[in-house]
C-alpha cells in the first residue's frame, strides 16, 4: 500500500528518473545478506528517515536524524555499492528518499524499515510512514506543547491536521487553524482546531491578525506548508518572550527564510522538525500500537483510495484541495 | 559611575536629542511618591530591562522581558505622564533605554533599578548593568550549555568574553573564539577561550571552517556583534540535529537575518537573548554578590577609566579595538 503525498517533490535531493513515493506499508519479500531484524513475511513500514542505532546522531540521544545511509539515499542509491536497484531498458532509475514506494516492489536499507504488528491494516497504517507522525511529533517531541497553550497551525493538510490532533492531546486551550481555503475549516474541527482564520479575509498581515486575536501572540506555531513567507508569519505571530515556531513544511530548493533578529532577541524561538523527531524504527511500531488502541487517528485522514494505475488522478485530487490522503493499492 | 558601551547606538528606538548611557551604578538621591523598594542613600544599578513582578511577562515565569514601562521607555519618556524629566533651554531631551546614565543625575522608573550591596565598589559593578550579565546569561539561561559542549563565540568584545566565561563555568570542553581582530585572542584566553579562528585567514565561509574543525559543527554558538551576516554563520556552524545558536548582538534598524529553512528542519535551533534572560531587579543583586565572592569576573573587563568630560576619547578608544570597557567617573 502506498500513499500519494507529493510532499517532497520540490526537494533539492530529487534525482530523475526515479521511482517516487515515500509513505507506505508492505510485506518483506526477501532480505539481503546480514539482515537480521526482519524476515520474509514481516509486515513493515519503510522509513525515509533511517535509524541505525550506531552513528553519532543515533547515539546522541538528541535527534532522530540518523546519518548512516544519508550519503547514499541523498543521491538515490544504495550504500553497499553506491548503485541503484532499479532499471529500465538497462538504464538505472534512481531511488527516492530511500524508499521509492510507488511500486509493487522496492528495495530499502535494513535501517530504513520498521517492523510492525502484523494485525495492523496495511491500507491504513501506511500513513504512519510520514505525514501523521510528522505532525504529531512536531507538537510532542519538537515543541513540547504544554496544557493550556495557544497554538496556531498554518496549512490544514494532513500534516497540519496531525499537528492539531497532537496539540489537542497535549491539552492546548486554543488551536487556531490558518488556511487560504475556507473549505478545509469544517473538516479541521474533527482534528481539534477550535478557531479558523483565513488570511484572505484581512487586510493586515496574518501575523498581526493572530497577535491581536491572542493578546500578544501564540505560544506555539507550526508551518505545515513549505512556504517561506508563511514561515516568517508563523514566527512573528508568536508571543514575545517565549513563543516558539516550528517549521514542518519543506520549502523548494534555494528558498530562504528571513526576519528581523529583534524577533529572536525578544524571546521567540525558531525550530524545525523532520519526521516529528520520532526515531523511525523504534517509534513507528509504537505509533502503530497507538492506532490499534484508537489513541491516534489514521483512518480519518484517508479521503480517497485508488490504484497505482490511477496515480495521475491522485495528482488532480491533491490540486483540487479536497484530498487529504489518497491510498494507492499497488497490486491492482 | 557610568560605562561607555555604545552597544545600542543604532537601535531603532534611539530618539534624539537624548542623554545616552545605559550601564552604570550610583546612589539614590531622592524617590518619587509611592516608591517603597529603594530609599535615598541606597546603592543601585539602573536596569534598562525593567522588572515589575506584576505584568503578564513577569508572571509568566518564562521570560525576563517585563512589559510595564516599555511603552514609555521605548519612546524616551516616563510612564506616569508620558513626559521627559530632562530639558535644556526649556526644550525636552529624551531618555534613552529607560536609564540615560551619561549624566551626574538621572531619573528612572522604580521598576528599573536594582538595589545592591552597599559594600560593592560602584566603579566596578557598574558593568553588571548590561554587557557582562548579557553574556553570562546567554550561556546559563538562554542556551543552558551542558558540560562537555563545544561552543563558538563570534566577536570577542566584552559580551563575547562574558559568553566565554559563562561557557567555561558551565563546563564546555572547547570554546572557540571567532574575531577578525587577531589582537583580541591573547586577552580572550583569560576568559576561557581555548581556540581562535580569524575568518580572514580562510578562503571558505567561516561556518564551513567551524564545521570542519568540530566534526560536524558546534553544540552552541553565540553572535556577540550585531552583524546579520555573522548571525547566519553562527547558526550554520551548529551541528545538525541539535546545535543551538543564540543571537546576543543587536543589529542596526531594518536589517534582517536569513537562512535556508533546511537548517532548522534538520534540527538546529535559532534563539536570541536580551540581558541574558536575567530578571533585572531580582538577579542583578545576586550577580553583585557573585562578584563580591569572586565567582564572576568584572574588573578584568575594565581596560580604561576616564571622566564624563573625556567621553569623546572613549569613542576613539572603542573604535581602536583595544578597549573592552571604559568606566567614566561622572563627578569629576
Amino acid at each position: 500500500m502506498g500513499v500519494f503525498s507529493p510532499f517532497f517533490l520540490q526537494d533539492p535531493e530529487g534525482l530523475f528518473p526515479c521511482i517516487l513515493g515515500h509513505e507506505a506499508a508492505g510485506v518483506v519479500e526477501s532480505v539481503g545478506e546480514g539482515v537480521t531484524e526482519v524476515q520474509p513475511g514481516d509486515h513493515v513500514i519503510p522509513c525515509y528517515q533511517a535509524e541505525c542505532r550506531e552513528c553519532k546522531f543515533c547515539k546522541s540521544g538528541k535527534t532522530n536524524l540518523c546519518g548512516k545511509v544519508r550519503s547514499a539515499t541523498g543521491v538515490g542509491l544504495m550504500l553497499s555499492d553506491m548503485k541503484s536497484r532499479f532499471s529500465i531498458g538497462g538504464k538505472p532509475i534512481y531511488h527516492f528518499m530511500g524508499t521509492s514506494t510507488f511500486s509493487q516492489y522496492t528495495v530499502v536499507h535494513d535501517v530504513s524499515v520498521a517492523k510492525i504488528d502484523p494485525q495492523a491494516p496495511l491500507e491504513k497504517v501506511c500513513l504512519l510512514g510520514c505525514g501523521v507522525p510528522t505532525g504529531l511529533g512536531a507538537v510532542w517531541n519538537t515543541a513540547k506543547v504544554e496544557p493550556g497553550s495557544i497554538v496556531a497551525v498554518f496549512g490544514l493538510g494532513t500534516v497540519g491536521l496531525a499537528v492539531a490532533e497532537g496539540a489537542k492531546t497535549a491539552g492546548a486551550s486554543r488551536i487556531i487553524g490558518v488556511d487560504i481555503d475556507s473549505k478545509k475549516f469544517e473538516v479541521a474541527k474533527n482534528f481539534g482546531v477550535t478557531e479558523f482564520v483565513n488570511p484572505k479575509d484581512y487586510e493586515k498581515p496574518i501575523q498581526q491578525v493572530l497577535v491581536d486575536l491572542t493578546d500578544g501572540g501564540v505560544d506555539y506555531s507550526f508551518e505545515c506548508i513549505g512556504n517561506v513567507g508563511v514561515m516568517r508569519a508563523a514566527l512573528e505571530c508568536c508571543h514575545k518572550g517565549w513563543g516558539t515556531s516550528v517549521i514542518v513544511g519543506v520549502a523548494a530548493s534555494g528558498q530562504e527564510i528571513s526576519t528581523r533578529p529583534f524577533q529572536l532577541v525578544t524571546g521567540r524561538v525558531w525550530k524545525g522538525t523532520a519526521f516529528g523527531g520520532f526515531k523511525s524504527r523504534s517509534q513507528v511500531p509504537w505509533l502503530v500500537e497507538k492506532y490499534m488502541k484508537k489513541e491516534i487517528k489514521v483512518d480519518e485522514y484517508i479521503t480517497h483510495s485508488l490504484t497505482l494505475g490511477e496515480i495521475n488522478k491522485a495528482f488532480d485530487l491533491m490540486h483540487e484541495g479536497g484530498c487529504l490522503r489518497c491510498v494507492l493499492d499497488m497490486h491492482v
